[in-house]
Parts: structure tokens; C-alpha cells; sequence
């Protein structure tokens, strides 16, 4: 049949370019139009196939995938609405700098714009929340279009590897019949390797550089999110050489196995520090460098904002550098190691001191924080406490990551934390963990609580097609427990209505229908008595029962004992 | 406060304004930037208001709620992927021409590009699904903005209901304090009224016409999917004047309440009849014409393909007429109205009494069907049997809506039939039938596959926030029944695990989680013995376990016996 030989050739060139560019997995909805390329993944050996049947959450779990890994990672799903269940995950993925090639199977020309089933405007649609689309041409026998082919999926997963790195949209139309002839080999590709190298300042850049880090008196270094693999060691020999505080955003990942000879350096809790006025009023900085994306922090933005630092470095290999605060002076656009070397080796300053004894102090106040049932506070400090060496932590958005960003001491401990910061949304959250933990294979935690659950409750589906391996940590106070603290809070009028929404739901039925390890627990006793426990299930859930008006209380009962400690010792 | 009153007639003038153009319920999602909107809404005694935390079902409950009222329905949610959320739904909405008014809360200028959190470019971006979209402007105290956003607000909604009607798109940016006053009432507006005509042809129009009908010697009629409110007395009458068969779709609603002497014109097995080659060869119309969208059944689309009228007219009020066969060569684009009064009154002929007696044959074959154990036609036929007078079925994509097409016979009950038929999605079905009992307050069932009710299992979270009333009907083959019937079931290689995708779950836990009146059946006397039982709850699941090889076979069983029927009799 020649028309199976033509489809064959013409997805085993797209297939193994892919494989050839370095992606090893693909997530498949199941769907009739996308058949030829689910075939010809399942069917190779050297790719890494993982099922879902609801696309949202396989946008999701792909990018788990990806962002653990730092690889792109391929998509599948066939046409109509199931691309469009994709557009969340591919606006995280576009804001968070990682690399999904999402593949959307279409109907050929002939049914497009006619009222075919499914068939839908595929051209763009992710708009610009990808960095490149391109509908590519149907299956033909003409060998213009085997080079064509090969040269732009290649170049595709190029751009989504080009910092800052970002999703990928081909738009693949195939033509029925759908079938591909298994035995068929593809054939010889022309192209060899992409050969990639880095944005290197010049040693004139560098010189005036290390003149501004010189000039600095009260200078500090500021460490956003950074991605997987990124260099800790040469980070933390920059930072001796500068000798300034580095505030270490969770999700920098530095205050793990911090080196013995930065634990000065490390700055874990200037989020309670920074709600002293008077700490703030004699700790401006002059000078700040901050590598990665802007901190979760909202006193440390508040504390930039107010003080505006005379020089203010982003290193950031994006043109569209982040400023949310627009107190960047300096944007230097290149890759971290290139700044590495920069400055020359400065004195501990009495400004590096002041920073150091609020962190003990702050840090001596959390380790003995107790909290009070039902707070969450003293839940996401006691996991951390009991969290083994080699482990991972998928934070949820709203309070879970503030609460990292609260309770996470610096540790000799490997812990790596994932959170989804490129939109903060709520959604996808417990897919990401399931991709996270099904590319590190580490013990994996997710904290996340009530209404972030129950929006990707469908991420679980994953664990009936594929062994997985995951704590979720739900921590539910029944609604939307960060708006406790916004403004509306104070206005009585439908609050409970618009942002408490209480559902008034718990899990147990979730964990006995995907057949989980399920426990609830109230107190940080029985908390830590499941945590203890041994897993007996691909997926445990342990949800833990929390009150957003006690759970206030207490934070704000501990960053009064924070504050009062500094100002008592000033 | 000068700046809260300036927000206050800012937000009001765009909500009172909505409420002004016809607008009477509001689907919101909990987030703290649409704050000042939710507000407005809630505190509206004329606006309905109904939560969803999940944003993709939330915009499908919006989508049953205007598809059921015909009246456009506002959608809101925070800024970030929550907006991204509303992508599948507001696709379906764009192909099934549902009037959703789509309102985004977003950044101001200064946080737009900057990596603020929870900021994404939301101008355009769901591109060509929506048939505008606009950045409003931000609060000021200006008046020029009174009569602009007046304006522009009530043109948008005009945009959404001029036919074909759709979803648009209104982006609106709010600056915090995102508090309002809640004692101020809105400006008065200025404009008063949009009248609204129709699409009519002219006299000269009518005769050429009017000229085909008479020429016809074996004419078909062809009802697609049509709105809800459509005039099907109006439409009988025509009818009778052609005495042309009437092939009437499911969503056409033309199955129920038909009148006495339309009887005969009323062919509702067409899918079945169409599937004997010999009444093929010799029921091959010269004239077709169709109203509403393209019907379900794919043995009419090859029917149709294959013998092609030499006059095929689709009545369409869209340029974008649907005909992926390519088969049409009219397009009257006009209200359907318009087209009634062009025939003149035709004798019966024996073209009718073909289609007529094939109808009555394989009405007899589907009255006596028994199915087996397994099977999901004999459970559809037998919701059908039992429906009440007066109520209301969703059908969920693939599997379940074309066993209403094959199993649904013409009845004098009031039966209405719905479907997300736009694209076909499987996605936020749930949803989109809590829309219409919502709106409809009628008895109301669901008819759904496990994997869709799964993909939407979220939807049932309305439940925890407002009175609903619906009894689900979960047909559970364990995976994707409707592959068994395409040509990759005739390919072992990866079968079940690309297109089976078999999850083993089953809902009883969500009928629990959600406080259901829940069951699991197994035969048609357990089916019919819950159905018949009282409902109790807010929510009633059925969950009737089902075998895909059964139901395949069981089909081919009855299509068989309506072709022997058939073929027998010629």
C-alpha cells in the first residue's frame, strides 16, 4: 500500500528527529487523528511513553517531566478541544522557561473550517504563550519534503532549547487511513548535531563589572528560581569571593546542602526578617545581583521596592529580563557562570554580620516554633524536619510556597523543591509532582493544599497507567485560604461566597478510588506518625485537616516573635 | 476615597451594562484580581452568580447555561491560567455559536512583561475562538471612558449575539486597591436599546427557490442540531407543504412532541436504514436541503458523499456554511424562517412512502431491541422508554450520542436532547448539563462515557455550592469504547494501551465524595429498577457497567437485523 509507505516515511521522520534531538518522552492522549504518532512513539524503543486521558493534565505532567529534567519533552493529543486543554500548561511552561514540544494532530485542508467533527483552527492557537508554531505540510512522496521536515522539527526543538527556553507548538495534519506499517525503518536523516553555545560576557563587560562589585559596601546577592542542574559549587564560589548575603529563595534550591563554609552566607528567613521596620530601615542594601527569577517574597519585593538599591544587577539570559518591582539598573544578559569570576575576593563586612545574627535568630525562632492545631505552618516545618536525605518537594502555589519560603532551614540535607512560578497558578500542580518524581525517581513530596487538589484531581489518573511513587501532603482549610490574608478579608460582604468557597470536601474517597494509602490527620502528632509510617502504595495521602483563621493567628503570632527578637537586640 | 470611587463606576459601568444587554448570570472562579467584578455581581440583585473553582468546568457550565437560555451568560476569573482554562470550552462555544461573554481580570501596563506573578499576556489569546476581543482600559476619571466602555461593553455582547453567535472576549485590567464601595449605585447610561433584525430573502430570491422545490422528484429533508427556542411548528408546516421525509437528528429535537400528521414525514433511523446498500442504491434524493448543523450519523455523511443531490441547499445564517462532504450547492444564508413560506404545497409521493416504510420497519427492529448484558444500546434505548414527559438529556461525544441517534425513537413526550456538538469534545460535559438543569429546571439526565465523565469529574463540584438536580447515567467500559468501532481495533500492536486506555476506575467513590444517590448496575431490569426508584439526592449517579466487544457486537446485531428487514422486503 502506497499510501501506508508514504504516512509511514513521512511520521518516522518527524519521530526520529525528535528522538535524534534529544527527547526521550512523549505524553499521549488517546484520540484517533494523533494514531500515526502514537504508533510510531509506543513503537520505539527510545522513547519513554507515558499515558493520560485528560489532556490538561498531561500538559502538566509533561512539564513535570521537563522541568525535572531540563529536556524537552514531547506532547501528543489529537485534534480539536483536546489541543485546547493543553493552553495551561503551556502558559506555565512559556513563563517558567521550559521546554515542551507539543505535537497537535489535525485534520488535512480539506477538512478544516467545514464543519468537520473535531476539527477546530489549530493555526497559532496557543497564540503567544509559544515560542514558535508552524503547521507543518501533509504526507506526500516527495523528497523536497524529507529535508523540510528534518531541518524544522530539529530547529523547533532548538528554539524551545534557546534561552530562555520555552514550548514548542507543530501543528501535524494526517490524512485517513491513520495506519503506519510497523515494519518499515525510517530512513537515513542528513543532519548531523546542534553544536550550542553560551552568552559569554567580554572582558571589557567583566572589568566594568567587577568595578561596580568593588564600589559596593552593602551589596547582596539575590537567588531566584534556578534550574535543575545548575552549578551550586561555582555558584557558592562566587559568593565567598563577594562575601555578601545571599538571600535563597526556596526554590533556588541553595539552602540545601549548603557547604559548611557558606552557612553564614546562606540567608533562609529574611521573608520573617523583613517585616521588622527596623531591621529594614538599617539593612538597605546599595548594590544587589539577582540570579534566577524574582523571589516568592512578597516583604523582600516590598523591601527593594522601598529601599531601590543605586545599583540593581539581573542576570538573565531573556531580553525580556524580570522586573516586576522596576528597580533593575543593570540587566546583564548572559549566563550565570559567565559572572563567576567577575569579582575579586572582598572582605566579611559588618553588613554581611547584620544580615548573619537576624538569620540565627530567626532561624533559632523557627526551629522552635510549635504553631497550634490547625496550623499549617508547623505541618510544612515538621515534614521538612522529616524529610530524608535525597528527597523532593513539589510545593503547590498560594499559601504552600509561602510557607516553604517560611519554614525551609537551610539543611546539609539533598532536598530539592519544584513549585510552578512562571504563572503561580493553582492548577496542574499534582500532575507536575507526578512527572517530577517519574523523571528523578527520589522520594517525592507534594504539599498542596485543598482547592489546588481538587483542581488536578485528574492528575492522579496518571497512576493507573504507570508506576509512580508519591506523598501528597493536602493541606485542607476547606477554600481559599490565602485570601485570609489579602485586603477582602476585611470586608464582610460575600467573602465566603467569592473567596473562602468552602466545598466543604475531603479525599478519603480519592484515595480509595486510585487506590491509595490514605490517612487524616489534625495534629502535628499524627502527622508525624504517618510520616513515619512505611509506604505501602504507589500514592499515599495524608490529608491534613487546617483552619484558616487559627492558621493566621499563628503566623502572625511568629513573625511578631521574629520581629520582636531583632528589635529587642537592636 | 477618590480612587475607589473612581474604580466603583468603572467596574459598574461595565457590569450594569451587561445587565443592561440582556445578561443574567455570571459564572465566576475565586481570585483576588477579578475581585472588584465578583463584587459587583455578587452584589447585584438582577445578576445570577454561580461559583466553580475549577476554571475549565466552570466555563463549561457557562456554555449549558447559554445553550440552554440562548441568552449570552458572562464568564470571570482571575488573570494568569485561570483565563487559560476557559480555552476548551470557549473553543466549543466559538463551533457550537453559544454566546459566551468571556471577562478576563488582568494586570495593569506597569505589570504586564515584567514576570509579576499570575501575569500572562491575555490580549488575543484565544485568537480566532472568539469573534472579538478587546484590553479595556483601566479606571480613570475621565468621562470620555463613561461613554466609550458603555459603548464598546454592549457592542461586544451585540458582536456575541449577531448570527453566528459566539464567544467574546473582554480583557480587563484592574489596579489594586481592588476594594468597591459598596453604597454607590452606577451612573446613568446613555444608551437605550439595540434592536435586532433578521436576515430575510427577497421576493426574487423566494421564486428561483421556490422554482427548486417543484423540479425536486425525490427531496430530503435534512434537520442538523438546531438552537433551543427554534420554532418547530413553524418547521412542521413547511414540511408538510414539501411532503419531503424529514431526517431528523437527535439535536435537532425534532424527535419529540412531533405532531399527529407529521408522522410519516419524520425519519429518525436513518442511521440504521442507511446501512443496507440496497436501500442506498435506490433512495438516492435530486433535491436535499438542511437546516442547523451537519447531522451525527456517519452512514448519512457516506450516503450523502457517495450519491451527491444534484441540488443540496444548506440554509446557514454563517458565510462559514458547514459542509465538510462538499456536497452543498446552495447556500441560503438567511433566517430558517425566511425559507418557510417559499413551497408550494406538494402531493405525496412515493420517494416519501420508500423512507416512511423503511422508518416504520426499523422503528419496529429498535421497539423490540433486547441488546445483552454488556451492551449500552439496550441501556440508552431503555432511558429513553422511561424518561418522564417534560425533561431534558445531555449526551456526552463519541459512544453515547450516536446510540441516542440509533435508540431514541419519535415520541409525543417533550424530550430535549443536548450535546456539545461544536467540536465533539469529550471534555466538560458534566458541566455543560449542571448549565442546563440550571437554566431548564426540568427533569434532567446525563447520558456519559467513563473516560469523559472522568475528564469532567470536576464539574460535580457546583454541586457544592448550589442547588442542582440531575441524575448521571455513566456508561463504563472501562476506557474508549468508541475506538473498538475505528480501524486501529483491527491492529493488535499497542492497541489497549494507546486507544483501549483502560483505568479500571469506577465512581462510586465520587458518588460518595459528593454526597450522590449512587448505584452500580449490571443488567437492563437493575437499570430499570434504579431509575424507577425515588431521587433522593441533588445529584443521582447510575453507574452501568458495560463490555466493549459486547456492545460492538450486540450493534452489528441489530444493524444486521434492520438491513435483513430491509433487504427482505424489497
Amino acid at each position: 500500500m502506497d499510501e501506508q509507505r508514504i504516512l509511514t516515511d513521512h511520521v518516522l521522520r518527524m519521530t526520529d528527529t525528535l528522538l535524534q534531538a534529544g527527547v526521550k518522552e512523549a505524553v499521549i492522549s488517546p484520540g484517533s487523528r494523533s494514531t500515526p504518532l502514537a504508533y510510531a512513539f509506543a513503537a520505539s524503543d527510545k522513547m519513554q511513553t507515558y499515558m493520560q486521558v485528560d489532556e490538561r493534565s498531561a500538559a502538566y505532567f509533561a512539564l513535570g517531566l521537563a522541568k525535572a529534567s531540563g529536556r524537552p519533552v514531547v506532547l501528543l493529543c489529537t485534534s480539536g478541544t483536546a489541543a485546547s486543554n493543553y493552553h495551561p500548561a503551556i502558559t506555565e511552561a512559556f513563563y517558567a522557561r521550559i521546554p515542551l514540544i507539543v505535537l497537535t494532530a489535525d485534520r488535512p485542508h480539506e477538512l478544516r473550517g467545514v464543519g468537520a467533527p473535531q476539527a477546530i483552527d489549530q493555526l497559532n492557537m496557543y497564540g503567544k504563550h509559544v515560542k514558535f508554531s508552524v503547521d507543518l505540510p501533509i504526507a506526500e512522496d516527495n523528497e523536497e519534503l524529507d529535508w523540510f521536515l528534518e531541518r524544522h522539527v530539529n530547529r523547533a526543538v532548538s528554539v524551545a532549547l534557546t534561552k530562555p527556553m520555552g514550548p514548542i507548538h507543530l501543528n501535524i495534519p494526517l490524512r485517513e487511513p491513520l495506519l503506519i506499517d510497523f515494519d518499515r525503518k525510517s530512513k537515513a536523516s542528513t543532519f548531523v548535531e546542534r553544536i550550542h553555545g553560551e552568552i559569554e560576557l567580554t572582558a571589557i563587560q567583566k572589568q566594568s563589572l567587577s568595578a561596580l562589585f568593588s564600589e559596593a559596601e552593602s551589596g547582596l546577592v539575590i537567588a531566584g528560581e534556578l534550574p535543575v542542574g545548575f552549578d551550586k559549587d561555582a555558584f557558592w564560589n562566587f559568593a565567598k569571593r563577594l562575601q555578601w548575603p545571599v538571600l535563597c529563595d526556596p526554590l533556588s534550591n541553595l539552602r540545601s546542602e549548603v557547604p559548611e563554609d557558606c552557612r553564614t552566607l546562606c540567608i533562609a528567613h529574611y521573608d520573617a526578617i523583613l517585616k521588622s521596620d527596623l531591621f529594614k530601615s538599617n539593612a538597605a542594601p546599595d548594590t544587589v545581583i539577582r540570579f534566577g527569577a524574582q523571589p516568592v517574597s512578597k516583604p523582600l519585593s516590598l523591601f527593594l521596592k522601598k529601599c531601590r538599591p543605586e545599583v540593581f544587577i539581573a542576570v538573565d539570559e531573556s531580553p525580556e529580563f524580570r522586573d516586576s518591582l522596576g528597580v533593575v539598573t543593570h540587566h546583564l544578559q548572559c549566563s550565570p557562570e559567565s559572572v563567576y569570576d567577575v569579582p575579586e575576593q572582598q572582605e566579611a563586612s559588618s553588613y554581611r554580620e547584620q544580615w548573619s545574627s537576624a538569620e540565627q535568630l530567626a532561624e533559632t525562632e523557627t526551629l522552635k516554633y510549635q504553631g497550634s492545631a490547625g496550623d499549617e505552618g508547623v505541618i510544612v516545618k515538621t515534614l521538612f524536619d522529616m524529610l530524608p536525605d535525597g528527597s523532593d518537594v513539589i510545593s503547590g502555589s498560594s499559601m504552600p510556597i509561602r510557607d516553604v519560603d517560611t519554614f525551609f532551614c537551610k539543611t546539609e540535607k539533598d532536598i530539592t523543591i519544584f513549585s510552578n512560578r512562571g504563572t503561580n497558578g493553582i492548577d496542574g500542580v499534582v500532575s507536575t509532582a507526578f512527572g517530577v518524581e517519574a523523571t528523578r525517581k527520589r522520594p517525592t513530596y507534594l504539599l498542596i493544599g485543598d482547592l489546588s487538589f481538587l483542581h488536578d484531581v485528574n492528575g492522579l489518573i496518571v497512576s493507573r497507567f504507570h508506576k509512580t511513587n508519591l506523598t501528597i501532603v493536602i493541606l485542607n482549610n476547606d477554600g481559599g485560604g490565602i485570601f485570609s490574608y489579602l485586603p477582602q478579608a476585611s470586608v464582610e460582604n460575600h467573602f465566603e461566597e467569592l473567596f473562602g468557597t468552602p466545598t466543604g470536601l475531603t479525599f478519603g474517597h480519592i484515595g480509595a478510588m486510585y487506590d491509595a494509602q490514605y490517612a487524616a490527620v489534625h495534629t502535628v502528632e499524627e502527622f508525624q506518625a504517618e510520616l513515619q509510617k512505611e509506604k505501602t502504595k504507589d500514592v499515599r495521602i495524608i490529608e491534613v485537616f487546617t483552619n484558616r483563621p487559627v492558621n493566621v493567628k499563628a503566623h502572625r503570632a511568629y513573625w511578631a516573635e521574629v520581629v520582636k527578637g531583632l528589635e529587642g537586640n537592636e
